[in-house]
């Protein structure tokens, strides 16, 4: 369908955007929504998308569901910017297929992050060997370095690694908690040892992004709702000017800190997207956290805040 | 399709076997192999079976093949003992699509595990009352308490809660380890407070059988693959022969013990059942246990010792 | 010893500091450092000092070390606020005993983390009634209710039916994450239900404090390297000035955030004192983080930045 | 005070008992006890002790009490066997304290678990290099890798490495569950790389001793109150009679499997322990285990039924 002249590469950089899924008031997959939130990010000026995540709820899509948001998004994006695809599963077979599938729809490349109950470096590194080696060198790979969500700790020795071995590994979604001087060491090892740089985007709501960007990381993947903010902070970096870029930041740390709020924070999140416009409806699907009132107000004063802070 | 006649209820009792998912040695679906196997849990003396489980491997399964492999076992169980669905999952949509699907093809009941990250009572009370609503008083439910999978601790509180306010749940899978007090505390309960005595069925590869039918289960649901044994025992339980059903499970017990063991236990498992003939492979989808030649021969010496001690 | 005119009740507000314990740079205890800490916190404004805390590094100091740095700080107090003493530990026997020495030199009142592996509410409410009981009515008791260290979830209803039964819990430290609904809880529930109000006072390195003090908290528990910030802002939060109460709080926020990195942030947390010249020596005992130059260079950033914000 | 004749080696075989450490029925540590209960191990044919570690509720003794246990315990093995002695601690200051002491009171070795939030093998590793070169060479240390205790998972290739780097690294409790390929695993590659060859001895309660010799073990080190048959099965395996020696393990299987239970399985070895006239009182300190009447009821038909089966 779609061209994949937006393969991912080691260069990728800026703001790759985790995409929520909009939901309608019942629960079902609003298209509208898709279209509207898709142009939202992209009119934000992210350099490229990460769907089908976590965030995305996409443990909560039947299987027709996550083809359906797929294919609308990236007929949406049309090409514009890359596009990464959450693959993630219990199943190495699920994860084959969806990948195929994603690629075919003009996805990017995929992104993994490991099964639970992967304990040594062994054991860690077996397990994205056999997913290199079963997606092939024409399926780039975004490692996603997760442990707070996936109880697996991915070491420095085993992405240099992965690195050594696969060239599809091209990226690193880093979201260790702390997890700066793993992002230091990544990136010393390259340098040092000669050894293939790969692009380094961060999570964790971006709460650390100007002492990543500072560390070598190459931008962000993560779903802020003010994800203009991340762009230009990106750039400012890009620029070298890394003071405006965390004065700008800063303005918007404290919403983010407020979003960075495991479980809540998804419902806080779309809520804002929703108030933005982007999407019509907040809803997350069930079980799932639900915000009350107080939440509400909450968060409409730090908007508020935020607004001024702004002005 | 298949009629009703078995839905599940209270006086459940005896054993629900943990059954398998037969794979080629491709990792196929095998159709063949669900028959066979079925014919010999139902020729051993199952009284129930519960598909679809963790052991099941359903979380590997595509939704395709998750229809096909209830339709083929209800349809090769043919009614003639209840069939218990496991429906577990992320979204509390799916649960009730599945649990659908599973009672028009003629199952028994579901049975329910916990999502991850409930904490507390109130938490773990929430998610099965909403469960219960969601799926109505026509879907009789199993709930699953298999903390060292989950996570998540079910009190005694909760449960006693969700039998005052949902008639439709009618037993538990009881594998808490260690539990034994639980079941007790369980049975009090409503011996003393004169509410609903509800079927106890126990997991954790039957390690403690003896010890908890004289505490009051009602039998096992669990999958060791000589369930003729597990027949016997609950059989000669029923029958107020304690001393000769401990002793029958004894010697069972260092091969059951063998199997017990988390992980690559189902690789045993299915390999044991390979070698009775009851499937042709013994397959476990990736990532999965994969047994190596000393696995082989320990097994092999462990069933030898069986067989000589049962001679 | 000293009087207890300071014992710990439900009327505690402001900043009860997480104190550190200084070292020197051979790892043993400073005394030298402990008095000029103990006046650096109290210069400050602090309302009341937390010792003995994980923070504080409790769990690596000898008995006799216990002693020596809980009548060391006392003394240095010398009464002008209340001191709350960690005591939590694996024995009873020992919190007892560690309580009553405390309460003998002067403390106002002991903070209590539960053990690990309680699962269940009856558990937890378990745990800590006997511990109520153990100390007795005259030892002010403040629950730490830290589950990302403890592992352990206290609920609501938890907490509630200990405020019920034991008037000697007096204060909650509140450092569920995310937790912001659980504290308005708890506050409603006294609110609505006619039960006594006990002090909250919040942790989390007071990441969240603003919005906390919003939805009732009575002040902070934590140990940020400028406790002057959280005093003000807790003090303009009783004026009523909530939004220059986070004016200023924003302003110290990338630093907070930084701080709040577990692990490393007490390695962080101590270099920042001892820049400030509070301690000697930023020595935490081994095994324990250990600062890198980027590390260094980081925090130095992150200060240059807050000072010139702050001029 | 005694000779040091008893140092820990990599020739250490046999059963090297989990000592409990025996209180009165008030909680104080009860010197007679302590003396009977190492009577009732020599007796029993024990080839070393292991005093101190978690199930001789270690942590739960002051600092008083665990010189006073230790001392007395090596006063009555008087360097007939060797004793060694759990060290594991928070801080590395306390094992070295620790360690010298016991040494210096005649202890063989100690033994020392890795502290929690360990995750990488470099991590790992890191930690149990620091404690060798803190320990030295002339202080034999056996590695406790229990991770179901710990949440650390020690690779092969970390124990590899630290047999090749430190020679005082004589020793590894293997109690990793499922653990046996990793036990293989370790002994292949020393017979297959030129490896040092270890001392491997295994705890879990011995719950796969026959499974684990066969793989390789020397021995077992563990508490089952029953260490006579411990012992027989190690020395039956040691001559060669390795189904001989299953059968009498099988034997008490049903009982050892009982005590397996963790957390209770504390007072259930206590009981035993006292029922046997090991020691005085059952009593296990708070917070911990209490027997109730059912628990008492089944121990005692667990105990019935395995004196007819040995008539």
């Amino acid at each position: 369908m779609a061209t994949q002249s937006h393969r991912l590469t080691e260069q990728a950089s800026g703001v790759y955007i985790i995409a929520a899924t909009p939901f309608d008031d019942q629960g079902e997959v609003d298209l509208y929504s898709i279209d509207s939130l898709t142009d939202f990010y992209l009119e934000k000026g992210v350099t490229g998308f990460t769907i089908l995540g976590m965030m995305g709820e996409a443990p909560k899509l039947s299987e027709a569901e996550t083809t359906l948001v797929m294919e609308r998004i990236l007929k949406r994006v049309d090409a514009r910017v890359p596009v990464v695809v959450g693959v993630s599963h219990s199943s190495n077979r699920h994860i084959e297929r969806l990948s195929k599938e994603a690629m075919d729809l003009g996805a990017a490349g995929v992104m993994v992050a490991p099964v639970p109950n992967l304990k040594t470096d062994e054991q860690v590194y077996g397990y994205y060997a056999s997913i290199a080696k079963l997606l092939g060198r024409d399926i780039p790979i975004c490692l996603q370095d997760f442990p707070q969500a996936t109880g697996v700790h991915t070491s420095v020795s085993v992405i240099n690694r992965l690195i050594d071995e696969f060239e599809q590994v091209v990226m690193l979604k880093h979201e260790d908690f702390p997890g700066m001087r793993k992002l230091s060491q990544v990136r010393h090892d390259s340098e040092a040892g000669g050894r293939r740089r790969i692009s380094i985007l961060v999570g964790n709501g971006g709460l650390f992004l100007p002492q990543e960007m500072l560390r070598g990381a190459d931008g962000a993947m993560t779903g802020f709702a003010f994800p203009e903010m991340l762009v230009q902070v990106c750039q400012l970096f890009s620029e070298g000017k890394s003071e405006a870029a965390e004065d700008l930041f800063n303005i918007y740390l404290p919403l983010l800190r407020h979003e960075f709020q495991y479980g809540i924070g998804l419902a806080l999140r779309k809520e804002t997207l929703r108030r933005r416009g982007a999407i019509r409806s907040a809803f997350v699907r069930k079980p799932g956290p639900v915000l009350d009132v107080r939440d509400h107000e909450e968060l409409s004063r730090l908007i508020a805040r935020q607004e001024k802070a702004l002005a």
